[in-house]
């Protein structure tokens, strides 16, 4: 473990009590240029460290052949170093110098998604609702959006519950030819219009990089599916499209290949990215998926990205979503997204995953009262 | 589903708020003979079922051929159909008897393990603690016993914070010839020592049939690692042993291949089973192994035996196992076994995945929190 | 196994002798709209059977209250019952008529691409190529086209060495978008050039819906990558294309759900798709994929299309490509597609799986004596 | 990969040609005596290199504060490095040495089992036959002995057909007590009486320590079953035993791990070994494990001892078996097992996967047509 990792680590729960601050927007195009310039160690600097200490820096790494890029932010300015050819002592000697709170070599492949160069939490802002940084938010609704009243009666009685976003899916991927496809443009008019009735904003999937522009006007967060996770065209067409994006797990992707994902989106200049974890595919047959909650508190400790859990996919069942929404949450997921539908027995698809109204209502208290022990404020926190 | 899952699943809260009562003695003995002659069908009388009502349903069985075997429960009596030709409509049939509950098709390969047989939560009591129907525990202590300075050092600080077990290795599978195996005998009577003087249970793992009298004269609970999950020869030591038995679940074991080794132990007449998750094998390699609350969720609903989760192993990384410990408990598992170590930089085995002495004192009162919003008692809840 | 499965397994060898007829064009339209009926059951006809033996068939369908279509074929004629309530008992019954051969339950969700509807092996005609139907063929090229001299020496190359097709990514999914991704049209241009220089027809992989016509344009066989297995939007956009169609499995992808994926393309009327495995994610790291013979073997029994195996993606070790390229040919494949690079070590990507030329050049012969003694014909046999 | 590995994988074809010499024996005491002292780098002298250069390699050596520990072979000696501190510049430094071939550091954590020790395929002699080093051995019989006429057919029937050696399980790992478990030493009996009649040697399982010693009074090889891969006892007192041991791999058992296992049974003076493949636990559930045949290829690079495999657990299905059983010879295996019944529909276990007496004799032509053109001996081919 770097010693950035275990600085990181030993103070989550300042992370929590402390008043956020949200630096995306201020240093991302920087950020962009190093990733892009193959940074291959970064020199953290202390926050009291003075404009000569830093130059001072900046010279040494120049001696040694290499270039220095300073990315200055509110708290503490970073230099990342650029070049392969690293020397093996360079990170000690550059703990040396004055100024200089640690130097770390940058393995991971994945840079602006990666918490070394961005150790507070990223806040995605969707309304009035905010994502990630202490907060929880629940994302509720039905697989499919099947009709006007399928979709009314479960955007009200999840907002009655205490949902913070509606989910439903006009395009559906099916691994079949012959089943429902979602309804398509009208679907996502519906969903706008559930919106409209309910205040509740809207998050749905979109699944070619030519529908980006048509489910963007209507969507207030885009879905990328756990099948498109590596649909680099689609990544970056969200990417460019500067709409929060959900990105959902890959059913056999690492949480390297996960974080690099979201890394092409980021590229694109668009930093407001929320992970999803939704089951990986194991041997295990019992529950449709093996959900993953340590990739949860591991993608919460190497990214500062949002992650939310998704347990209705990631169980299969039900009577699983329960309990494993609990266990996101305690696991330190940043909120979770829950298929509730009027009539399981009837649903065109993921029926058997999907909850009630009533076991969505009965859930919701448990959930918050979890979230107030455990120190979250609610996504509604700044209203 | 069956209709008596679906009973259960609408009843969980009841079950942590009721008293509860431990059936597993009154009816191992019927409940063995009935799984050793293959029932096909449960049939569940009413609470307040006549004698009579159950004679017309003994007779109606045997009109078509089978056999029916009573086992007498103290709330009710459980009908046991033996018998592979069952007609397809003897169901419905049955279940328009008075004083029939519902009847029930047995497929599950598991008998004595399955909730089907034995709705009320199996506890296991281990000298004044209470393992299973509501309660928590938490197992503390280091993977391998090194010396009596590192054994009561451990033991003293876990207990001072909260912790109710002991665990440690006297004997250690190491998949390399090479490595540190443990101190045998003298490793046991060290954790004999730290119980004596901190009045902590112990458990600890058993390796091989032949040793399963030496482990047991020392040890409060015998653990039988993943590796030995389907060494049936030792299940059946341990079984006839009579000593709690902690079943860690196999790294590549499926939930019902873990079910189906419990049942070897059960079938030996000891029915004093914790199952234990400790994560599987998946294709993720930034964890060692992923943790699958899943199994703990889905175990829960299946069988009637209390199930804890080891986040140590099930993340391989000390810093993971503070929030899967918490999400363990949140996604319903009866306790949390965790490796603590006074110095993990030096210890002889998994070191990385061990926690500090102070880690897990700052953990517990974050567990305890978390318990009592989730209504769990704590496992020395009866003193 | 099904009484059609049985007697397929029992006569793959008269495949290979008999002259083969490729039936797919005959029945492409009818099978479709065969399958898009929702089929439960198939009845397939004595080759002798009578108009009359079919009238009475059909008639028997109708007072079961369900719809029969009769699909007339070269050989003989098979009738699709339509509709879900097939009593239990309709298959003895319906053996039991004259010039019934047999009766077979549909419960596989993918029935173009199944073997009971198309008993024969799909060929796959490439120009003077045949793929499938007891040949075998040899594809081979580098990984990335990278340069006009890297492809027309490779291109050159591996045709004197014996292969019969060219390969070459101008597009390349990378899962960091800090990586080479292709030279895009340029690479296309220069595989075009290659084909005219060299003879060998080119395959060449498409990552979205709006490429294909490009790539079309220029490839004489469309790939759609592991990652792109789902993409359903470009599975539709390569069958609406009419061109020849390499579906490689997803790594994570169960063999059902690759046969419904070339479903989608078949469902298209494109049924020239082969199949390719090109190895699963599973938990071992001394590979970078595990190639699954398996599946070759399996997919050959369930589907009638064309099975290939890329032992360079499923091992990833250029050393280990060598013995899995003949393994699969054992296990059936009717071809391999195998990376090769006149300098690896300097390779764009994917260099440490590809064979020099000189490697390609020593495999070829024990190739083709292996085929050979397997009664393999080479896939330019017709010429 | 190292030198020495590239020495390895351009020679293969030489193993073949070249008269064998087994060096097993000569060295097995040196070499455990080094790989217990943790040897870090091996130097490979040359074969003609003198007393003196290897007295200044050691001095060497000891100039470094390492220990130098020299193993003296039939062709070339092999000095051991012992000690943590390896310079980084020692290989250059040693490799300039003359007399010097090469330098390889260490990594692998198994050492008797690894060709940089013993370049020389490892030949284990069963009687008559001899199994490694060129040859191919064909390994049948019942999964199960269940009666003296099922074992005595079996054993008749697949000699006639070819096979070299008898299997069958006289003890059976079962993962449900209340299945079919062996006639136990009654089945041991059997089997040696069907030696005893077809001269064919036997192999069995063996499932617990204290069963080694009755297992081996029968046994010609005694069997590690999947199950029991790191069951570190029994592989203890197998190696004790001296018996020739067949390893099955574990199903979720890396490639590293099974050959650790090996180790554990070489350590105790036996090196005796056969690998067996026998399919891995994947996600995919159309087969009952994926066959790994990459595993065998490395395996047989890796390490010196022979590697066979095992199609019918590999696939879980009788009709998979033959295009396994000559992918496996194909990709290099050193023989297969193949699980043949008179009567699989009557097996007491595994009839899915059993081929009958008649399925194999018609694959066995195949297998000797597939051995010859591949160059394989056959297992009997001293006499």
């Amino acid at each position: 473990m770097t010693a950035l990792e275990l600085a990181i680590a030993v103070r989550p729960r300042l992370h929590l009590a402390l008043p956020q601050k949200n630096h995306r927007l201020s240093s991302i195009d920087q950020l962009l240029s190093l990733a892009k310039e193959n940074v291959s160690m970064i020199v953290v600097m202390r926050s009291n460290a003075t404009e000569e200490e830093l130059n001072a820096v900046l010279t040494r790494i120049q001696e040694h052949g290499l270039k220095g890029r300073v990315t200055y932010g509110e708290e503490r300015n970073i230099v990342g170093v650029i070049g392969a050819a690293i020397p093996p002592t360079l990170r000690e000697e550059l703990e040396r110098f004055p100024g200089v709170q640690e130097a770390v070599r940058i393995t991971r492949p994945y840079k602006l998604a990666a918490r070394e160069f961005h150790p507070h939490d990223t806040i995605v802002q969707v309304g009035d609702l905010v994502i990630g940084g202490g907060s929880f938010i629940v994302i509720a609704g039905p697989c499919a959006v099947e009709s006007e009243e399928q979709i009314m009666t479960t955007a009200f009685a999840v907002r009655e519950a205490g949902a913070h976003m509606l989910r439903g899916g006009a395009f559906k991927p099916r691994s079949s030819p012959y089943t429902f496809r979602g309804l398509g443009e009208e679907g996502l008019r519906l969903l706008a219009q559930a919106r409209a009735e309910t205040g509740l904003p809207i998050v749905t999937e979109v699944m070619t990089p030519t529908d980006v522009e048509l489910v963007a006007r209507y969507a207030d967060v885009l879905q990328i599916g756990a099948r498109n996770m590596q649909n680099f065209q689609l990544l970056e067409e969200v990417g460019r499209s500067g709409k929060p994006a959900l990105l959902k797990r890959g059913m056999s992707a690492t949480i390297e290949e996960w974080l690099l994902s979201a890394e092409y989106i980021i590229a694109q200049g668009n930093p407001n990215v929320i992970l999803c974890e939704r089951g990986i595919r194991t041997f295990e047959t019992a529950t449709r998926n093996t959900m993953d909650l340590n990739a949860v508190a591991l993608a919460k400790r190497r990214s500062h990205l949002p992650v939310i859990a998704d347990p209705s996919h990631g169980t299969g069942k039900w009577y699983l979503a329960p309990p494993l929404a609990l266990a996101s949450l305690a696991a330190g997921a940043d909120g979770v997204m829950l298929e509730v539908h009027p009539d399981p027995d009837r649903a065109t698809s993921d029926g058997g995953q999907s909850l009630t109204c009533e076991n969505f209502a009965a859930l919701m208290p448990q959930m918050t009262a979890l979230a107030n022990v455990l120190g979250r404020r609610d996504a509604r926190w700044r209203r």
